[in-house]
């Protein structure tokens, strides 16, 4: 049975990146024959100029009915001063939400052909290879009780609740836990124990989850704030990093700066029967329509989506050494150009990809 | 009137670092005729082992008495088992919470001596100059409801309330505007106004703010996931950021790493009524009683004390400018050290800056 596939490519460089992808994808299925069937919809931005709103029922059908979901960026400045219900991002959420992508992995790994794009020095980043487990439908982002509420006194009160149940902390620990058996077999919770209730509840979950299930993973827990300094004084010491929807926003944007080539790193949002991928970068509107931007971050989603929900782990990997062979050959878009390198645009990009698959 | 000054050593290399600081004191009450008369007490872990509490009332009470609070560091492993309530950051928080110190100041500059001390390269940090602004006293640091309920399957679920009034928004948006006055006249309010009510109202305020009373201020707004990235991608963009309670608690301590010397970085908690004055590293257990923890943030805590509180800003100018030279003589305790240095101890990188005064 054909393997269908969600294209959402959203705003700003999100339609020329996703068209590069789509090109990988279409290779695979007219070329190696993989039985995949492709259709794109609206979302964010794009869909609330066509419909009003940034999640059509017609897109989320397609998504619930897809085995995988390709997503671009979503949002920019137009959409900006719209009120909240209705801006680009909440489309995004409510793919969050209702696909149930608890779990978003978001890899920050550095290749050695652009070390010296990081802002860190070369000997501190050469070798990064973090993996950050973020817990994506819960926390602080959909608790209730929220808002803003006016008192007697005529003032207002803004208010968010953070709330994890122990369900929800397991079923991330279990995620995370196996990524670090799959990897080097070290796994550091982020939490703030010290102060927040709710996170010394994540505490002792993943330290019950870890001696009952994964004795063989080295567990260790970090507060937030520390972790925000070690990621910049020693990146090296992260295998995998695990921790809830709000602290894994701030954190994985931080590893993914690390790298300084954050137009190279894909991501992967997963529950128990959907999967979304989307390159970690925003719609970067700035730039959108000129056909300079970094296709490959979402060509590497799409390897991702090989491996995790089209149970195509080897064409996942060829991509990924795929684009490791165009960066040996000295191509470059403009976000990782540097002296010595042929600059490329977007469609050059994903054709040398292609070539070089 | 003399000035009181409550001494409050702390834990790990509290005290080594504490006693640095108060000779700079002493130096300036015995050789310079500042009328300020020190007290010590205990806080912390030193505090639960004394009295079995982190915050005993004797302490409480010399502190709301004092002019001004020096406070050395709390907290290590020999009390991380014990029970939240009575831990060490109790009685930090407390402090914090009882003095109404709502705004941090958390100054991350780089001493031109120290550029390479940092994990950034040269070109990026040297100039680095941000000044943190970090609410202190609401948030979900404070926020009720909170704690760990169970529910009636008999499983748990963890909840901690993100909170702010608008008067308490008001009132940190006033002290960061004014620092800015005082600075390049540039402020990023740093929220998470996409996802969160609470920060909305907060960027709604900020912005009112601004307009009214502050036009001369250049105010921007930026998501905390961004700032995170801005931080390490072009740290020296920032003039004054503010934010919360929790954000400012991650990006102070992410800002402070950028300079790659965080022993030389101070703070002050300010209320309306009191100073509480620290350097922002922590007790260091591991190498607390070696003499050779870097006493400069807390001497430089000194100086922001003699600036906020003690209304001398000439002597914090003075003990800054000590600072300098005393790097420029090549002195370098153990965490700054580097080739062509000279190694010193505490007490002797104290001295020097004594002698340098
Ligand atoms: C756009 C925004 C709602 C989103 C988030 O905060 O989760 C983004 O920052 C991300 O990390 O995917
Ligand atoms: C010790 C802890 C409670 C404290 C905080 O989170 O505020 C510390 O990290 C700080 O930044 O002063």
């Amino acid at each position: 049975m054909s393997k269908k596939i969600a294209v959402l490519p959203g705003d700003g460089i999100g339609p020329e990146i996703v068209a590069e992808a789509v090109k990988v994808l279409v290779w695979l299925r007219d070329a190696q024959g993989l039985d995949l069937e492709m259709s794109e919809a609206l979302v964010g931005g794009a869909a609330i100029d066509a419909t009003g709103g940034p999640l059509p029922e017609s897109t989320l059908k397609l998504a619930l009915e897809a085995d995988a979901v390709l997503l671009g960026a979503v949002g920019g400045p137009k959409w900006e001063p719209l009120p909240h219900a209705i801006r680009p991002e909440r489309g995004l959420l409510g793919l969050r939400k209702e696909l149930d992508l608890f779990a978003n992995l978001r890899p920050a790994s550095v290749y050695p052909q652009l070390v010296d794009a990081s802002p860190l020095k070369p000997e501190l980043v050469s070798g990064i290879d973090i993996l950050v487990v973020r817990e994506l439908t819960g926390d602080i982002y959909f608790g209730q009780p929220r808002g803003v509420e006016t008192l007697p006194d005529g003032s207002r009160r803004g208010y968010n609740t953070m709330v994890y149940s122990e369900a929800e902390i397991e079923r991330i620990a279990h995620v995370a836990f196996k990524a670090a058996q799959g990897r080097q077999g070290r796994l550091c919770s982020v939490d703030k124990a010290n102060v927040l209730e709710t996170t010394e509840l994540w505490r002792e979950v993943l330290t019950r989850i870890g001696q009952q299930e994964y004795p063989e993973v080295e567990l260790s827990h970090m507060y937030v704030d520390n972790a925000a300094m070690q990621l910049i004084r020693n990146p090296r010491q992260f295998d995998v990093i695990v921790t809830g929807n709000i602290f894994g926003d701030i954190l994985s944007d931080e590893a993914s700066q690390l790298t300084g080539s954050i137009g190279m790193l894909a991501s992967a949002s997963l529950g128990t029967k959907y999967g979304m991928y989307e390159p970690i970068h925003g719609s970067a509107p700035d730039i959108a329509g000129q056909g300079i931007a970094n296709p490959i971050a979402t060509i590497l989603s799409v390897a991702m989506m090989l491996r995790y929900s089209l149970n195509e782990p080897v064409w996942a990997d060829r991509i990924e050494a795929a684009v490791s062979r165009v960066l040996d050959q000295g191509l470059r878009t403009a976000d990782i150009h540097a002296p010595g390198t042929r600059r490329v645009g977007t469609h050059e990009m994903g054709d040398a990809v292609l070539a070089a698959l």
